[in-house]
């Protein structure tokens, strides 16, 4: 019945968010000076929405907006080491080791070989392809997609070029906005696995019904057996 | 003969190098109080190079390229407000209007539906994306490959993902070292179109033969029909 199965990398196979939220911490440290933290996280999360039409998603861009936030929240008082240590806060994370999830190298050797297996993954293309590179994984997969967005009409084309039938193809990821829901629009499955932290702007509420919902990655391959053997 | 032709997109189908050396002018005015001009090149084109590992191309990491040059010469000195300027610098470049070269939007409609043709350009995904979508051209391409770098390796993935022998394909471009000697050595041919302006880090020796050169795109019909004949 499914034949493909996709997954999404940050924060599904490997951890992306919580690097994110620790350099977040060291940034209302840095800054502690010149505000309190809720009001530092407020003018980082106003600055990254504003910016995402111009840098779409990814760590250059979020490094660029804090650079902004501090500028604003210091009133341009801001000292030229502590823009210094900000972009170096950058590169770390842009060089920071890939760590896969719990069970993830496990799952997906387990389902190599047995159906085709995707990775589609929404962000910075030279970043990303760093990522798959770093995380061992990419001889597991039969292709990969960088994406900048992951909307229906990206799913629509993904599936067209490789030639799939959205019902059978099932999409694994930690986001309901770009995981879940534009797939169920499109006619595919998807399989939610919350990840411990979700950025504010991917927070989506889940639809009703249509998709299902595991904790761990671990979890996968029972689920699919039931998909497979029609249970609903 | 050839059934499939490729072109680069920046400084091949649309200006882009101009709208670096422009921002460029501007930086250096912007710090001309702390260091001369060439001193400031200098240390940018440093900055760049150094950061490409990490940055990969693209207009984002110019502009974090810029940042650190400027704490740097400035030794830390830096206004924010100047800060906020080279941010507001990379908002207008990844804003600015596309604007294609001389004969452009002609010899792509004189050759759409005659033969194959793809988009190959490098760079940042979100930002190349938004240009493809602002030229007009997007419709024109049978497809369109962003990358992240040129070397023969991307041009044999892309040949066979189209399953295109080498021997059929000729790359139009305007960079010796991403358009021309790849494609060589993956045994396609190459069409050197020279932009008004050559980023050093792209500056490469041509080789001494089997690539043909114009001064214009104009020129590209007329130099294909005379390849379709064999002629060499």
């Amino acid at each position: 019945m499914i034949d493909t199965i996709a997954f999404d990398g940050d924060d599904t196979l490997w951890h992306n968010e919580s690097l994110f939220s620790m350099t977040q911490d060291r940034f209302r440290a840095l800054l502690a000076h010149a505000a309190d933290p809720a009001e530092i996280d407020r003018r980082l999360l106003e600055a990254e929405r504003r910016n995402l039409a111009v840098y779409g998603y990814g760590i250059k861009g979020f490094v660029l907006s804090m650079i902004e936030t501090a500028v604003e929240v210091t009133d341009g008082r801001v000292a030229g080491r502590d823009i210094q240590t900000l972009i170096d806060f950058g590169k770390t994370m842009l060089q920071h080791p890939v760590e896969l999830l719990d069970g993830v190298a496990e799952v997906v050797e387990a389902l190599h070989g047995r159906c085709r297996l995707l990775l589609i993954t929404k962000g910075d293309l030279f970043d990303q392809e760093s990522k798959i590179a770093r995380s061992g994984l990419a001889e597991r997969f039969d292709a990969v997609e960088i994406v900048s967005e992951k909307d229906p009409e990206t799913y629509r084309r993904i599936l067209e070029r490789h030639g799939v039938e959205p019902g059978r193809f099932v999409m694994v990821g930690n986001s309901v906005r770009s995981d879940v829901l534009p797939v169920l629009a499109v006619g595919g499955h998807a399989v939610h696995v919350p990840y411990a932290v979700t950025w504010a702007h991917e927070v989506a509420e889940p639809p009703a019904e249509g998709y299902r919902r595991i904790d761990s990655l671990r979890e996968l391959p029972g689920l699919l057996a039931a998909l497979r053997s029609g249970a609903r």
